[in-house]
């Protein structure tokens, strides 16, 4: 079947978007044992699996990412060299098992997209399910 | 078929456990071409894939870790956004090839399960085969 | 069938190596919906998705990673500890959607060996089709 995809705006230049309903929605298009594959197609957000219920995790870690990437000597013209590196670290996906039906996430977690150059209009996730064995 | 999990318990507040037997253990559950799925449940507990012959590794990897997470300024009331922010570096899962009924790992590379915010009793971990094509 | 496998030599302590069109290259060997999970079998070489156009973004993310792995106290005696964690950062694999036969990455996104312990020769990286559902 053809790739599935969704898109969302931000509005933040940096920001986590809970996309983890957007995901779940898919499931009735999905094998009910297997794994789904969520991934950004840009290289300036990520994807990240992490803690969905207090609100101040999410800023926590935006703002302990942020002098993690923090440097004067970049040389990218366009500068935005941080919003790529923070890609590196948390990766352009996340693979998430599907069992009985049901996304097998934690009690606590969500799937993030994570903006890093924003704001942003028409950023696209691609959403694959993958076959269980 | 249902999803095939394992539990553990952890002794310190930051720990790698090798976990490379507890999966290789499901193999005979598994298609013999594809891949594995080692998914944490858990937001203050991570999977990595890593160097596993020589333990000064992993204890440099803890030691290099915690500065890299280390702020005065975490919001998050129960005082372990550090180890959420370990979880978004080294990844909620890993996913490991599998060709000819055995895991594709190199000659030093093993499965952590990475505690961060430890002690915990019953940390779970969850294994999806993935078919290969 | 079997695992598909390629291997590289790389010229520099640590080095970006564009591996997307080797990748490519095996997409007939693939299913036409599905994902290829990319893998370093090695414990100091990572995989990334990152911005592929601009040869300053690589050099930027080079010389941002070094002082996040820089430490004058580790204790592994091959001296080559920040290689470990520029992959526990960085990631051992990377799974890409496969989509109508191609992979479904973004305009700027190209897939990368991340050689952080080199020059080596003859570095492996394995590459497993998985199947769509």
């Amino acid at each position: 079947m053809p790739a599935l995809t969704f898109n969302l705006d931000t509005t933040e230049a940096c920001e986590l978007v809970d996309i983890t309903d957007a995901v779940s929605g898919m499931l009735p298009d999905m094998p009910s044992a297997g794994a789904v594959l969520v991934s950004s197609v840009h290289t300036t957000a990520a994807i990240m699996v992490n803690e969905g219920h207090d609100p101040d995790v999410q800023a926590d870690l935006l703002r302990a990412l942020a002098p993690l990437a923090a440097r004067d000597d970049y040389e990218h013209a366009e500068g935005n060299s941080d919003a790529h590196l923070k890609v590196a670290l948390l990766g352009a996906s996340q693979l998430i098992p599907i069992s009985g039906g049901r996304l097998q996430l934690g009690k606590w977690q969500r799937i993030f997209f994570c903006e890093f150059d924003g704001p942003r209009t028409s950023r696209m996730i691609v959403v694959t399910p993958l076959a269980g064995a």
